[in-house]
């Protein structure tokens, strides 16, 4: 038997998830090993990217020794030994649970449902990740928490509300990341980050423990180095909760993809500039789809005329801001700063909208699903750009446009996937959706496995090491 | 083969849908025939009565002949020539939907999904039932369209807001009826005029083209006089519709009850007085407990301390009240007299709320959701009385609890089933509820069907003929 040589450090940070529980299994790497290889990154780049708003290295040590332990005992999790980054809108714990809002100090008594699920996994969680405050944002430029930065450019936002997640999973600073996404949270930064991201089923994974954004939209989202990370990731997660109100069980368990290759229906839109996509954009997304293979089917055009992007993203936005009035209304009665001006002022928006007027924003809900049984009547999958735009600047202008492209699978309770398609003239990553019926999701990991391997983007570990 | 003797009007009028579909199958009486029978009492009774608010003897004399020449044929439906009423929330082709508002006179284009469904069984369609102005309310007494008396006791209320369906029903002037129930609307006059009910699981029948209250608790609320009629009510109208947002597949096709008889667990309320239900109820719920068959089971008493019955009925009612705001804008902004001054100080109070508000109503419908599903976990149906009182004189007051025990099942989505359990002292009839976890439909069914047998209440057939 040859000796292997160890494997490098920017091996095992740019590694997708399986390629580690490979290595873990054939005892290349030991838990321990990899768990302080990523501790030593994280203490040297967090510092200036500012993913981790908080971790324990003792814990994280902690962990890892008894992942170390059962690999030597034989009894291990589905995803023993592998460091996973948590927004910090779960709860651990034992630890606070900030959701972005400064002086949250009291810590947590229970996990969070999908906590204990990795914990049961044997995952390593490594530390909580940045995110707007509130989840109300797509920036992470944090009022108490400072800003994350884009790791494959200093001064550009990572996206949000999930942004220091997907910025770790970017940076190599953990192997896949548990967010939340409600009108794109984990999808947004997943594009401008250059990495893979799933927003399942509305109610396929448990939101026990997880602060509340708009009940009727929040997902758990996932974020991960590979479209099969993510697929493993779900696996472990999905199921049904009693103890949450909107978990739900599904028809079917959960089956293997159902589409025949070279029958595949693909929906795209007429003309993206349209709905207010980015020249820039639209290009890298002409010259992805000229690389669809057509091995997998057939391409269509569906009719969106009848759709407001806009109007789904503000919808969404009143549903999830009159809520957190509710849920926030402790943190915004205290006299302190708990809640920054601006996210008060986000607020006072929802605080003049009537009874009524939400009702009339709950309508498009069952719109959407309408809109969206009848599309995937016609077709398999819906194939767009995740975001009209890139990573722009932390000191500009933030676009109002950021959750267009996103809001509509979560206003239809569908699960959306991002895959990165390419790279901008800026060099900034750009992410390609794909969009499918409910219940759909592992159907459409596998096609994002396909597109990933066909598109054949340089995987994206930004020059931060 | 000897000849029997001709059925009487009084039995015609007081048999339930199934013996009427044997007297049909058997040629005992034809359509025609069955059709003037109701007419003739329709136009006796109705004028003192005012159940039905709109009615075409041409166009029934029409479906009947079409009934009696498929009988003639021997291509029939499930419910062939049988006479069946309508709430005046459903739309019906080329007729105007009033949802008991003043001047909807314009005739709608398309019928509703429950009304195609009947169509398609054979059903006859006798007319559209008096309610409470925009289904809001459990009286029946219509600003516009007048009120509908009680069939037990004139000048006493029906219930509502299904209350022209239930009184059509319980008088002999239709086999059966399709209501609504947001909240208790077949349920409360169900129990006030001595017929059956049922709600079923939210999303089980198509509301499409049924005025909406609350999409999330409106429902197809089915009356007849017996258990058996609405089982087959039911399967004929339950089914998935793609083009109701809120329509939602089964897990599995309704399927046979699935109780083991001895095994069953039935829950009560340890104290019905202490939620409001009248001294009176409680003797008639106590004396029917008495006769509860010992051979189905375990009774169990379940804690409802945690639970305000009256926060879920105000829930519930906010959630109407704002969307009905939406729904009935037109007539509210008309400077007539479509909508009347009460109506619109019902839903001034509504417009006084805000989004805030209407997002606290809606984390009720969680709490139901979790508080169902932790009962339905130790027991298999839910006992209890369908309303806190009998039903009241019209030129009385109004009690504030009519839905209290009816609202619970609603938030929860869960299937309810109305039954008669005997007489207040005052000689009106009272009802028994029985709720189950949802998709236990016709599990519930059949219980109700066990139940009435024991309880054998004398059928209610109100001294009006």
């Amino acid at each position: 038997m040859t000796v292997q040589p160890a494997i490098s450090e920017r091996d095992l940070r740019r590694a997708t998830m399986c390629q580690l529980l490979h290595w873990l299994a054939v005892e290349r790497v030991q838990p321990q090993a990899l768990a302080e290889t990523y501790l030593e990154a994280i203490e040297r780049l967090n510092p200036s990217l500012n993913a981790y708003v908080s971790l324990s290295s003792a814990m994280l040590q902690e962990q890892a020794l008894a992942a170390q332990h059962r690999r030597r005992d034989g009894v291990i999790g589905r995803l023993d030994g592998i460091p996973i980054a948590l927004k910090d809108n779960f709860d651990v714990a034992g630890w606070p649970t900030s959701a972005g809002l400064a002086g949250r100090r009291e810590p947590v008594v229970e996990d969070a449902h999908v906590v204990a699920r990795l914990r049961a996994s044997g995952a390593v969680l490594v530390g909580k990740t940045n995110m707007d405050e509130g989840a109300l944002g797509a920036v992470t430029d944090n009022p108490h928490f400072g800003a994350t930065h884009n790791p494959h450019r200093h001064g550009y936002t990572a996206g949000g509300s999930s942004g220091g997640a997907a910025a770790a999973v970017a940076a190599g600073l953990a192997a896949a990341a548990v967010g939340s996404d409600s009108l794109g949270s984990v999808r947004i930064p997943a594009s401008y980050c250059g990495v893979y991201a799933l927003k399942p089923t509305h109610g396929e994974i448990s939101a026990r423990g997880m602060v509340p954004a708009a009940r009727r939209l929040d997902t758990v989202g996932l974020l991960a180095r590979s479209a099969d990370d993510l697929t493993v990731l779900l696996q472990v997660l999905a199921g049904y909760d009693a103890d949450d109100a909107r978990s739900r069980r599904r028809r079917v368990a959960l089956s293997p993809p159902d589409w025949e290759p070279g029958r595949l229906r693909a929906g795209f839109l007429p003309n993206l500039a349209a709905v207010g996509v980015h020249r820039d954009v639209v290009d890298v997304f002409q010259a992805a789809l000229d690389k669809w293979p057509r091995e997998l089917g057939e391409r269509r055009t569906v009719d969106f005329d009848d759709w407001d992007f806009a109007r789904t993203r503000r919808a969404g936005l009143l549903l999830m801001e009159a809520e957190m009035l509710g849920t926030f209304a402790a943190d915004l009665a205290d006299t302190g700063h708990r809640a920054s001006e601006h996210f008060r002022r986000l607020l006072s928006y929802a605080a003049g909208k009537s009874a009524a007027d939400y009702a009339a924003a709950d309508r498009v809900l069952d719109a959407a699903t309408l809109k969206m049984r009848r599309l995937f009547a016609q077709i398999d999958v819906l194939v767009m750009p995740t975001t009209p735009q890139g990573a722009f600047p932390l000191d500009g202008p933030v676009p109002d446009s950021q959750a267009d492209l996103t809001s509509f699978a979560s206003l239809a309770g569908c699960p959306a996937v991002n895959i990165p398609m390419g790279y901008l003239p800026d060099g900034m990553p750009i992410g390609l959706q794909l969009v499918g019926a409910r219940g759909s999701d592992l159907r459409l990991l596998e096609l994002a496995s396909v597109c990933a391997a066909t598109l054949d983007v340089e995987p994206a570990f930004p020059a931060i090491s």
